[in-house]
């Protein structure tokens, strides 16, 4: 059965475009540096925003109208199913992501679970077969059945525990089926409400247990997806424990995970966090720990998760220089964990935010692209760094000075002796607006 | 000369009294647990604040009226000395603190800078002879002269960084002089202003550089003070590199320095970074790097560093409470790192706001005391874990058991075979208000 | 039935009680200031949190354990009834307050759901008979529908405005019935997403509209009750027209409809729009405006709306000096417009919760009373203002001056000629927490 | 004597370029929509953050590297003038704006800084003779001197208030003789730091009189210049009184004053009260009262004013679409309320700041009059509101309904039988996107 006979496949038109179901930046095939858009981009449809979700929020109900809305149970989620992979296709996506019980109900245990999961997977791998699309991420859902309410991996019951252990233990079988490249973990309950009632030690140290029993078992089934950590700082938990990439980062190092973990990182978990979305690219980059990245914004007049699909060129282009100076994003890519508003509730917003997301990221390549090209900021931050190039500066970066050397060398300096410059921010700021609206 | 002659020596006359000039709360002598209060918390005056501090803001100019207003120059530096001891004497401070250019003014050239510091430094050892007042940290400011503009040990400038260099080498010494409990690393210009023009990876090789030098000169020199960073998210830098503690000790882990260093916890920074001032204590805490902390506090409705003298009594006892479970300060102290309000510019406003912290800290300590001293708190939390000290919860934490042995236990749990409590955190914030106002 | 046996009438037993179900600080027949607790404070149960919610939040279900869960329909509406009076009377709760979906389910169309709340009335009459507990006030949702999705009374579509004007029809003949106090508009979907696609001034005159046939409809059928506004910033809207009580009184004087409204001030909403909940009450209190509250508090490191029971105490205590010189809140209370924590699930947590608020404010209102009594922030403010009282002050503050007449008082004034005094925050901040430890 | 030789005149050269000191968008005699855009945009230089403003923050010293630097008193204030009309001709600005202690000194009294003032404005006339640079508008600063500490129009001292009345009657003679557009209030100081000490009651009647004075003085002498409120939450003061345009509305409207004022809308002061740029702009134009404006930006992870020259092309263009849909600016204009970093210190930083700002402005002039033009989202939202056109939408538009008739029209309508539609969010701004670029 088809459910969006009305719209047309998705292709390509130029910028002048006044076709709502065409794209007007992302050429998939056209080449960028090399590579085509759709090599770098790896863009990936969230399967809980688009095919799950109901535009619910705190103060309503779901307002989403959806042409599978009457039906129930595994017939509902087979036919998500159908739904997903006709829309994969007429958006032309090449990848896609899920946590377990977005794809299928839950059970009264987990093994009833499971065997859902399990129906539908088959499903799954039946389309892929003949479809372009694969697998971008897969992960267990650990945050909405009421179980999880004090934490998954850190909660306070050894039973819940096992339980979360269990769900990812299936989940890296599901991932091996599918051939994933990449396995999320997000701990949105794994934090504290008071730091009163907890033992944050404890918690801890049980969730790197259940990483790494994790990695363990991934060698031993096969499965050698990249692990990835998704930071965010607080909501729906008061505050949690991966709150930015840093912070995970010294948890990794701690308990001797850093070998096995990428980021996936979030733009509006990146802003909730008091970091712009570059920002946190650029800290997972220098530790070579930048894996993939859920692409969407926040409204920083807003405090909590929006999930809006991105539509910011600024942030898209600093985002995509981040990643083209990476070296692409390897495995991960660029999912769209974004939902339409709530007011946006027919069927055909879901393209319309997909198109206006993926447009906005293949601006920004194309900016970054050009950016990195013309190697202007280079230019400028190769200018200011100069004087660490010889003599004392070059001792210093080379680790072959001591305090008192440096002393010497500064003792007698006066102010006007030395040469510091403008960092030119201005400048900066409107020759990247010449270089968007000049693409 | 004395410059607070009106100001009588300020004592512990109870909780009742209507003396403005003294303490209610904190009686100095006093065992709590078994140890005096002095000797728990170990309260710092911070120099620059009340000795150097003019009022100032963005949109104005000073107002403080001080009685060494008429100064200049080393005479005034002078002055300010014989002031602090005055007020050391009268608010009764086992403590102080200072950056270099809070207590001598700076000359044409660091060697004239320096000379100015040690003919201060002279005067204080003369009178720390005959006080009780000892040096908690000192420090070197590499924020308020326009050469730091563009950063200090993360200058984009060699010569300003052997500049910076120079100046933590003569702090190291002057804290040697006067022997110094710790030296403190706040970076207020470690940071960025845009990503385009900022070379973050040679910025932070270089600042640890920094700290490896400093590390082994403190060795050479045999000053074996603890060496303490002050994390900042933001301001005046629009992003700190020292964000929180997490992200110290990641940087720390990285460059090979955690062993060297633990952290001075500012309050207000804490919420400036979007956790409370008890998070930040508990995850140095956690991590045995709990050095010293700056008490004071800010305004969660205002955006900046308002460094308030701490007043709030739920943040006091909160940090008492994690100050007593780290087994005290160790070397730290409780260093107001607080200025009175603009509005508050006479001089006895000095003494007010230090009565109100001093107070404040008082009686936070005897609400932590009188928690632990009852169990109340980890009685919750003991029966919150329980199910983590038998069974499975055992082999969890012992990282005796696998995916494969919890999925054994999990997978045919039904929800309501496990039994997991309510947090009960409205009980818990009642019971607290109970502690507090029963002291 | 009863539902809560295992729970005794909650009494007061004083402050050094371990009682968990016992008043520590509210006693009700207590005089304070010549009127009882219970007069003063008018507490109110939120029908909504208390017997509707069920700790569902955006990333996760329901977690409250009922005893009332294995209802549905009308048979759990009604089973609710049964509880709230049972709860009202073991909390000791003069007052209770109602939205129109929170007590009866609605139908297909508005005469269904109206049947279904005739029904429910019908049932609390009866129990009013016999209760002390009475309603604060009622009022109609009109934001959890997905009809709401665009507003209600500011909606993009006539026959939602007129839904939504005929269910305030409703609501009014409801209040009369049952003797509400009050009758209170907050507009949840009332405001904007995006300025590109909405009329604001068609959707702000559409409302004021609705607001005045409201009016002349409770004149109508002779309903006295107060009309209060409750601002709110934002949240679920991205942008709300009532923003604060500041806003919305620009919007009842621009439309004529000041002299018939009052405002419902919540501390959460108020810290959510910038300003801390005793601004909300003074602005209001100015005004003459101020009518009711809705006691709760709010996370300020978090950005939404967290509607947790009050324990601040500060905020209540300065809450209560407010409402005191407002000469109390006349017809308004202090209605419980917050929700136990979502990990505090237990049906006694309930109890905690209300116990935890009650005490709170009966604290706060000892500590404002006992402020207010001894003249002491008062007399700070009169020292303070004291040059308005001759000469030129007097000519100021009575309009009989001009800015020649100024400029001739300060054109040769030297600054040293003019008396300004420290504003004293520090040692007032002191004095509270004294004021506060001493009750 | 010349300050900028080495500056040529900025002149347009297009979008692509290269040469930093030309403008790539702006080109002051093209027609946009029928008016020059010079016409149109009106842009103001900022005397203070231009010519007097030295780079200093809370942390830090000056950093302005300017040709004038080496003079004192009033001959610096004259070269600043000679600098300011010579920059005016060079970046081709038709405005400037200041206040008074900008462009003087202060005396030791009103009569001294005032015999200064009337030196520069001599200086200052002579200039504008010849000069196309006219004044947008002036002001008096009274939150600098510590004399303004608790407020001017609203301090707790009379001397105080006169003298603040003094000097906004200097400042209307001043705007006189210069022929200035309009006459700016920015209350910096007036608010409150406690409740507890402040009677904001007697703060802001003493304020309202003082502006009714203001009226009275300039009708007096034949000053008809538009009067302006500039509204900002806070900072300096930690909550002012005219938080936002709703706020001062309210207060113009209570003490009988909207008539005389209208708003200078600042973008960075928007974004402190939680609204975005536009909302304010939009605010004040629905009540006719949008007068001018502050362009400048804000960075939204940080909670201070920052200040920064306007460059995000999304908030030029909203603003520039409310700007076109109040018909222009009228007297008002865009004054560059805006500083270069500290860290961008050198003098052309100025130049390629202004360039940067006045480009932005132009390109949302390009942008918002081509959306106008197209009637793009006029046409969503003229479909948005059409049941509002006809039956019972206009029956509750004209006023001619009430509840009853409305609960007629909706009592057995089903959810089904009323027509909400998608608010397109999404589409709305990917089209947003596609504008921007295809300009
Ligand atoms: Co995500
Ligand atoms: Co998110
Ligand atoms: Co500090
Ligand atoms: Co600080
Ligand atoms: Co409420
Ligand atoms: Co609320
Ligand atoms: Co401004
Ligand atoms: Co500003």
């Amino acid at each position: 059965m088809a459910y969006f006979n009305e719209i047309p496949k998705v292709k390509y038109e130029g910028r002048h475009s006044d076709n709502p179901y065409a794209f007007k930046f992302y050429n998939p095939e056209e080449k960028i540096g090399g590579k085509s858009m759709e090599e770098i981009l790896r863009f990936g449809v969230a399967y809980w925003h688009t095919f799950t979700g109901d535009g619910g929020d705190p103060f309503g109900a779901g307002t989403a109208i959806r042409p599978w809305d009457h039906l129930k149970g595994m017939d509902l989620a087979k036919a998500r199913v159908d739904a997903a992979f006709e829309f994969f296709n007429k958006i032309d996506a090449p990848f896609f992501c899920f946590h377990d019980v977005d794809i299928a109900p839950e059970g009264d245990t987990l093994r009833e679970s499971n065997q859902n999961v399990d129906t539908i997977v088959d499903m799954m791998e039946d389309y892929m077969k003949d479809s372009k699309t694969k697998l971008l991420w897969n992960t267990a859902n650990m945050f909405t059945n009421p179980r999880w309410t004090h934490g998954a991996g850190t909660s306070s019951n050894a039973d819940v525990y096992a339980y979360a252990a269990a769900k990812v233990k299936k989940g890296l079988e599901v991932g091996k089926r599918l051939g994933s490249e990449n396995y999320v973990f997000w701990g949105g309950r794994e934090g504290y409400e008071s730091l009163l009632n907890t033992d944050t030690k404890l918690e801890q140290d049980n969730l790197a247990k259940l990483y790494h029993m994790a990695i363990d078992y991934s060698k031993e089934i096969g499965f050698d997806a990249q692990f990835l950590i998704e930071p965010k700082p607080k909501e729906p938990t008061t505050h949690q424990y991966d709150f930015d990439v840093a912070t995970a980062t010294a948890f990794l190092q701690k308990y001797d995970l850093a070998d096995h973990f990428k980021f996936n990182i979030e733009a509006n978990h990146a802003t909730l966090a008091g970091h712009s979305f570059e920002h946190e690219l650029r800290v997972a980059r220098e530790n070579n720990m930048l894996g993939s990245v859920d692409a969407n914004q926040g409204d920083l007049l807003l405090g909590w998760d929006t999930d809006e699909f991105p539509t910011d060129l600024y942030s898209a282009s600093l985002a995509m220089y981040e990643i083209l100076k990476n070296g692409g994003l390897g495995r991960g890519g660029l999912n769209f964990d974004a939902k339409v508003r709530r007011g946006s509730f027919e069927t055909e917003d879901l393209f319309h935010a997909h198109i206006a997301g993926m447009d906005a990221f293949a601006i920004g390549l194309r900016v970054a692209q050009k950016m990195i090209d013309d190697n202007f900021f280079e230019g400028i931050a190769d200018d200011r760094y100069k004087t660490f190039k010889s003599d004392i500066g070059q001792k210093i970066v080379s680790g072959k000075t001591s305090l008192a050397e440096l002393e010497n060398h500064a003792i007698d300096l006066k102010d006007d002796d030395i040469e510091i410059r403008s960092g030119q921010v201005e400048k900066i700021k409107a020759k990247m607006n010449q270089y968007l609206l000049n693409i």
